[in-house]
């Protein structure tokens, strides 16, 4: 079966992914059967395109390198919005990579929710619906018969969502806890060598790491999207944010970093959710001091850790980038190589 | 479809899974629809049984518990060899758990073999065949339209294989690089607390952790037949033992370990494998000084751990258990759910 691609948003996520099947394509195919064509893309600043008979990627990646709008393509349909773009083209895979608000999850719920309901596979990296619906939308594509993938949603392409959802099933994860937002981490690094909060702030804002307004991160709400979405997807809770208690990390000083230091100990950003023994899950987020010895302490910089907590393996720690083009791009790549060996079967 | 599944086999490795099956069957039911039937069990030392109903696994580890034979269960079949046991009975999932020959992989090269050619399934924990005929082996399953499975072989059930040949496939693997035997890492871990090389070992060998004859793991042939696994089932090469250098530990000194301290370093044995530039994989195991500030550095005692170097991703590094009863047995029951997966759609 081939699949038929639409992406909803074109912005820097949506471009990695279609840089790297630019790159991937033929190798892709001749390895692993997998047959694609993107057929229609809509963003709400660059326009919008559809041609059945597949895009030219190359080209559309050159465009809007150089600041053009979709609109330039030759010979296509232009001018469907995003909605449109899901109902009215023959995509049966939608990639949906808006922008991400935490709040309603909007612009982003309508089109996966429109997608699901019109029989369309969805992948997604916008943390916002699935941190606030993920129970509800699962439902409604298994419901429809199609899939709901989410990979970049939690450290981008490192695999944690499909390690906990798929590889670590019947392990018995009874928790899981870790650095998932690479700003606060790299604040802290930078802070332990001898940087104050502000100094350290201003850099990250400096590398891009950080927003002018950076309170997503350092308040802790990026963090807090994150352990919703691994609470409720990954130890079958049913949490929603108010539930959550959240601290982030302006409240640590130089001065604690040395004390922590001094007791063998590192701060960290820590988003943790645990199944509770009288039933149901718990989660929070809060910077707690990790000994040394533990393998979240070594994760140093922009890098994001995950240890799953289970019953037959023990502690289990993934450690790779939580951000980056290269990988939230990759993060969609599994998740439509996962659509297509199931399709495959 | 319900997976009937027969035991060759039935030490350490194995009891661990029929425990695991015993504790969570009902779970995996329910949780999963995940159905099946051990129906046959061949030991060299405990004797054989059969039963195509199913076998009562609980009275089966008790009566291993108690020093008994597995003919003492009542009412079965008795006293199929291992082959015959995999030919003459309507299992259709062989769990290959028998001793591990790193010469010749037998017996149970010619158990799997066998299962392969009559299109029964195989999962083994047994590092013995895959080490020295993963190619063959997998298209022999291929050619026969039945999986060959073995998470457990590299790192026990700390998901290595599928995350090498499933979640990162198609982020371009260029390199595998890590910690992969338990033993060696121990008695590193010990030197650097001071004790000296021979007393570390009588440590790990008082801890059950080193063979009375150490030299498969002191010596680094268990890691070399893991890196041969690595290098031939997820970078594609066919590397055979002799093209692959091999240092062990033994030459390492209580002074060598305090120098590379002193230079914020640690000493671990590594196998490593990559693709090289001219194509073809190049692989070896060797003890190497790892800086501080590297995931592998802080990975301490018989825990395990292993580095993906990626075109997508970068560095990613999972930390996890190595050995042990309850680890290798999730091993081969996720395994078992792959399978189950599979077949289901």
């Amino acid at each position: 079966m081939v699949l038929n691609i639409a992406f909803i948003g074109f912005g820097v996520v949506g471009q990695g992914l279609a840089q790297i099947l630019v790159s991937e394509a033929e190798s892709l195919r001749r390895q692993r059967g997998f047959e694609f064509r993107v057929v229609a893309i809509a963003d709400k600043v660059k326009g919008s395109v559809y041609d059945p008979r597949g895009l030219d990627l190359t080209k559309l990646l050159a465009l809007v390198e150089r600041g053009a709008r979709l609109d330039e393509y030759p010979s296509s349909s232009k001018g469907l919005d995003s909605i449109k773009t899901i109902t009215d083209t023959d995509a049966n895979v939608i990639v949906e990579v808006t922008w991400t608000d935490l709040r309603t999850g909007e612009p982003a719920m309508t089109h996966i929710k429109t997608a699901l309901a019109r029989k369309k596979h969805v992948i997604t990296t916008n943390k916002g619906p699935i941190a606030l619906a993920a129970k509800e939308l699962l439902s409604l594509a298994k419901k429809n018969g199609v899939q709901l993938r989410f990979e970049g949603t939690v450290m981008s392409g490192t695999p944690v969502i499909s390690l906990g959802t798929r590889n670590l099933a019947g392990c018995q994860i009874r928790a899981v806890r870790g650095i998932v937002n690479g700003t606060t981490n790299f604040i802290l690094t930078e802070m332990e060598r001898g940087l104050s909060y502000a100094n350290a702030l201003a850099q990250a804002q400096k590398l891009g790491y950080a927003e002018a307004d950076p309170s997503a991160d350092v308040e802790g709400h990026d963090a807090l999207a994150k352990v919703l979405i691994l609470a409720n997807t990954i130890l079958g809770g049913s949490l929603v944010k108010d539930q959550v208690p959240c601290q982030g990390i302006t409240g640590i000083t130089a001065k604690d970093i040395q004390q922590a230091k001094a007791e063998r100990k590192r701060w960290k950003l820590i988003a943790a959710a645990a199944l509770k023994e009288s039933g149901g899950v718990e989660a929070y987020v809060r910077p707690e001091k990790i000994p040394f010895e533990h393998p979240l302490a070594s994760v140093s910089g922009a890098t994001n850790a995950l240890t799953f907590v289970t019953k037959y393996l023990g502690e289990v720690t993934i450690v790779g980038p939580g951000a980056g083009q290269a990988p939230t791009g990759f993060a969609l790549l599994s998740d439509l190589l996962d659509i297509h060996r199931t399709l495959a079967k």
